[in-house]
């Protein structure tokens, strides 16, 4: 048996992604559209107030191809709130022009291969890791991953020390885009189908795929990467929201 | 030819997950609303008056996210039970607002690995390990899974003595966390497409993950344990179906 | 290239397996659900008819879960008959309240792993294996099944002896639970996505699970067995039926 | 880089498969019921005046289980002509009554592993088999499949030696079958998800499944071979077109 | 860790796949038919003239099979214009008649295995084909891909020099193609469930097989390809659309 690195967890995590019912959309009044509309920006203010407070974050993309047409990525301190927020939001005439097409559930994760800390708790710059807000940068890129278990390519079956030399040469990469692009893992191991979400921020879609490309390279992502769907969205602006859905 | 494990098996268990058409659902009446409540409260009145007759337990939880937005874990000493209450649910109006997303049959098991009974029938920890209530903690996580059979991991391919040091090192993570999870095994082969099924119960979602991690590096899971799709639900009781369904 | 083992086929076989449209079924007159059970049951009388003259045998089932909710098992000597039949059914007023949502096609088939027979059409028990009538016990189990053909553990790569020798010993797991459950084997190499479709019979469900377990540490299943969905089911009869389908 | 062997191609080919929609079937009148089936008994008799031209060869089937209840397979010059086809069937009545469920674009190929043709163009018989009437039998056979890519089982990497042992030993136990199975090979790399279709026709569908399990002990089925869906199918005349769609 | 290969992205895409809904756009009234292929026009006029202006290329295909009747391939300098391209077709009256099925979102890519631009942005030839206008021929051919990472099979460990050699020889072949198929390479790492998109336009169809199948058996694919759905379409002009649609 390996030895179990330790990991920190901090907020929850909802991605829910969303097609829109074009025709619906369509063919309600103006005055349904109208109010819908003014729903959902009503929510968008309220997920605001909720980020201002430093109870939360949330932000909603546009996503180009048939996997959605729009996605929300909210953090909340506990499941209860995801769940309520989620109810909520589904019972909203907006949402009745929507369908579920796939979400994500897990939980800001840092794990600790490179450094410790010793109090986490009382320490700031771990803190606001854990519960962060979401950066407001122009594109998002999720997507969900696994540890490859298979044959001679076992993570799990490796030591610790050889875990953590390639987690440093994979961090290392990372660090190279720093500035460029914001990276929040979530764990979802015992939570959802993969091991973790990734999800990217930054203002230049390219370098979401320059950065995925380099560490692909890498034996941490080359030997035992496993990847799901990768989702590109466009950050929503209330803006944004009323020019999308104009008829 | 490889020895089985013997196995005990208890009551059988259908876990059953539904997605609300909420468009149907917000679209009714108020009345047929409160209706349908009452019929979906009182099955689960029904339930609770089978539990406490020691005839079965069940258990409803909301669920975050696509995959499903209520899910049931019913347990029931026969599979002819679970048959007619499930057809007897698909019959009321409530049931009307769902759609049956994914589903497991299963029976609760205990397998021998570890320890031996010699009179099972007689034993009363053993009877009600296998005929349990289910807990009724904040948070239940479900899970199926496999034994891989793969190149040189298969499980079935490996020595009694080989699997029984592996499952007591399994077995010994799990009661680590004694205390904080509860975990109920239901077999599966020849009844579902995998294995196993495997149900947690916890106040705290992150004892889920932290547990579930933990084992992924552990030899029986981690070159052996393949896994299927990961639900979490929080628990509902009367008084959040009412909330959860309130327009 | 090795040597194929030589087959009998006997009468075809088709696995229908359809869920209920409940909604549809609730909002429908009494009289319209009267009349659809009734089309339904003179099905079935036919079906008996066909038995009792020894021109194929079918039964049907309930199936707990979201696979489905009712299933046929239909054989027939001509794969023309099961195209009629299923046509048939499909024009009813009943099956209007059906989704179709996965079947089966293959054949009754004797492998002569262990014995052969001399002249397989003269010898009745051999008949009487080809053309079975289906047993009327109250649990059926299906699943489709391949032989691997992965990397070293490849059965068609195998010799006639090593494939011999590990099918005596499946079979003599099998003739240990003889009285218990009844086994057909159809073959569908040519006809459907898997090479087997496996059909047991048993009064006890809990038998489905402790022989495919048992099977699956036994060398033929536990290297080369590939297995599908598992779909159980309780058997229904005309008393079952107006019961199940009652509003 | 192994050598790739030359193929010669032929006509196009398209596999389409239909389920009927019997709700709307049943439902509509029978005026309506009789002017869809003109309109398809006129486009087999258009497809009849093709064949006698010898610009192209159409063939129409009905099909156990739920993978479709109707197939068409369509041979013709060029793809332009398949896509007008299936257009001018979409625009009818009848097709209303249809789903598309799955389909298959390929084009007719003969590889020059046995034997090389000198010159092609000239040769009637070469021609013939590019451009071949589809044999009128009772049933038709249809499945796609991969020349595995794995480890050390990957067809690609053999020498065009090996490839053609192992083509020659396959062709032998095609050639034994002659006269009770014709088969056509389209290929479909780069055309459609998999590598080739593969087509049979035989008065007893028994022949299928032998001739498809003898195959598969042959080493380029048996370490090479990688199948999709198999898909068997019962000859549509003008005659059972009004029988299987009478109300 | 293995280095990576240099990359140079131009113009973001968007492959769309769309079926038709025949049943309800041969139910709309002529006139509604009329006004909806207007608008399809307008916008085939639209990005007729953003070509022209060279700020992007698109082109429309239909598509023989299940997978699609109609698709479109949009190049445009970002992300935001692709996604306020889509949004603006589905709002469209046309759009109402049909569903996207499948969708593709990459960025035009040249890689530097083979040459090293000295300065990219001033090389003429390398912004042509970053920034393409894509061929008017009659058949275009579209397939994602991965290279694989398996075992023995992992190209993100061979070393640059194992790569490049390999890429110089896959590159002869299409070489060997010139002037009969053109082909734009779109990498979709940290965009798309693939790691590129190949898109192959030439005025025989057969073009796309012969080369497909010929690379194949080339190191790079034999060990190292995996690839996902290929779908082949026929150009639609303003003249085809008109006869595609006519009912």
């Amino acid at each position: 048996m390996s030895e179990a690195v330790n990991t920190l967890e901090g907020w929850f995590a909802l991605h829910d992604f969303r097609s829109i019912d074009w025709a619906a959309w369509k063919s309600a009044s103006e005055e349904e559209r109208r109010a819908a509309l003014e729903e959902l920006i009503a929510f968008m203010h309220k997920w605001g107030d909720v980020e201002a407070n430093k109870q939360g974050s949330s932000t909603m993309v546009s996503v180009v191809g048939h996997k959605a047409d729009i996605a929300f990525m909210h953090l909340r301190p506990t499941l209860e709130e995801l769940d309520a927020l989620e109810a909520e939001f589904n019972k909203t005439q907006f949402a009745m022009y929507t369908i579920q097409t796939y979400s994500y559930v897990s939980v800001v994760e840092l794990s600790s291969y490179v450094s410790q800390a010793e109090n986490p708790e009382a320490d700031p710059a771990i803190q606001a890791r854990l519960k962060p807000i979401l950066p407001k940068t122009k594109h998002i890129c999720f997507y969900p991953m696994n540890k490859k278990r298979e044959g001679n390519d076992n993570w799990y079956m490796l030591s610790m020390e050889e875990r953590r030399a390639m987690m440093r040469s994979h961090g290392m990469i990372g660090r190279s885009y720093a500035g460029r692009v914001t990276q929040i893992i979530t764990g979802s191991v015992g939570l959802d189908d993969w091991e973790w979400g990734v999800t990217l921020f930054a203002d230049d879609p390219i370098v979401f795929k320059k950065l995925v490309y380099e560490m692909r390279f890498d034996e941490a992502s080359a030997r035992f990467g496993e990847f799901g769907t990768f989702i590109v969205g466009n950050r929503m602006t209330e803006e944004r929201v009323n020019e999308y859905f104009a008829i």
